[in-house]
């Protein structure tokens, strides 16, 4: 039977999704795949919608495993209280569903949202640090909502590819970008794609910040991606403000995955 | 000169507010006067409005200390950015102001503003599980509103005092006490008063929730006052939903204390 998860995990502490065998702090697969081999008694390999790296949080990362059980005994008890027993607070399975041997969750997912949060205050906040990024400098949020404009659509965003990372194309669709002020001292910004690179939301949010920081105009955003070089880019923003918001897959593929 | 402070703080990693030389974890006192003592360059002892328990956090608690310095000294650099340089991220030192010698952190304050979050909802989630009580079953928040009600005036809150704490008089007076829907799934408590007893705010909210659960009158709460016994009241809630919000002085005291 093919199991359907939705997570929530506070990324701080962990390496990122994937499994590092090198590092020295775990990665949320290695400790959700223990949990999950200990639960069904068998060796469980999980596959996600996509990888979040170190210190970045997901509220529903999607992931799929296999397990070798009648559905009649997985629906003897409920997965997601049971796995609160054995995973540790930081990691939470919030939904789980019976899916279709054809629903995959990297392949069949088709678009994806992330946001990111700024705390926006002269003075940094303890309760805030893990969970958003903080920003001394007052933002411009007009700035940014200006900038956002030119990422829509496809382009080649070579120039928000993290060096060293290999892949065929560089190109993506983003569908939707756009800044709001979510509380007082919170701006966030909350990005849809097809698709992203890695670092690809780190880099987008580190140089509209750039842009707004210089006083430069928001149009050089398109300047910057026409460049395809990430040297015409900013910095990288820090993984603590972003957030895995929602993976997007066919809703007839949605429609035959059954709550568990 | 007297200073006074305003600090934000995650209690999640501390022992409470005050000095504890046999705990493993530090006291956010000895944390605070290390980094003003290597800041001043002098021992520097401090006074907060209160202690705060382990685990308990807060935006706005106000403490003082006495420093052997001039005002020129003093306003030559910003004692926030600076300790912001020294102190772990999970305290942040929000306000500094220069005070008159008659102003005290514990002897002034008046009353005191206490939230307690609570995130409602069938499964955890890891990005607030430092910052708000995880309770699973749904709360009737009419309910707990009704019994809040029986808290407001002066009592003696014997029964919401924890055993093994020793004062003269367990009298005190609640100005405002009230339940909201702060989002969807959090739940937020707001309690004012002139005074609080140890543990008051988690055993208030630990028997209130009781109530609920168990299906009982919220006019119970009247009849648990009354008894003046802590074995009529409920458990105690946890720490990590508590915070510590605001601390009120007298207005003509607040007026003689100048931004630094």
């Amino acid at each position: 039977m093919r199991i359907k998860l939705s997570l929530a995990y506070d990324g701080t502490d962990f390496c990122g999704w994937q499994r590092q065998g090198h590092m020295e702090t775990k990665s949320v697969q290695e400790v959700l795949e223990g949990a999950l081999s200990q639960f069904y008694n068998q060796r469980i390999v999980v596959s996600a919608s996509g990888r979040t790296d170190a210190g970045v949080h997901a509220l529903a990362q999607i992931c799929h495993f296999d397990v070798d059980a009648t559905e009649e005994k997985l629906r003897s008890r409920d997965i997601c209280w049971a796995l609160a027993g054995i995973l540790p607070t930081s990691i939470s399975v919030r939904k789980a569903w019976l899916a279709p041997k054809e629903f995959h969750s990297t392949l069949s997912a088709t678009h994806k949202t992330y946001k990111y949060l700024i705390y926006n205050h002269k003075r940094s906040n303890p309760i805030l640090r893990r969970t958003s990024y903080w920003k001394r400098q007052p933002l411009d949020l007009a700035h940014l909502q200006e900038s956002a404009k030119f990422l829509l659509g496809e382009h080649d965003f070579a120039s928000f590819k993290t060096a060293g990372t290999d892949v065929t194309s560089t190109t993506r669709t983003i569908l939707a970008a756009e800044w709001r002020r979510k509380t007082r001292n919170m701006l966030e910004f909350t990005v849809t794609g097809e698709g992203f690179l890695k670092q690809m939301v780190r880099n987008i949010v580190g140089t509209s910040m750039h842009l707004e920081k210089n006083g430069r105009d928001p149009g050089e955003m398109k300047a910057i991606i026409e460049a395809r070089d990430r040297r015409a880019a900013g910095p990288s923003a820090p993984p603590e403000g972003l957030f895995l918001y929602r993976v997007y897959y066919p809703p007839e593929l949605e429609r035959l995955c059954r709550p568990l």
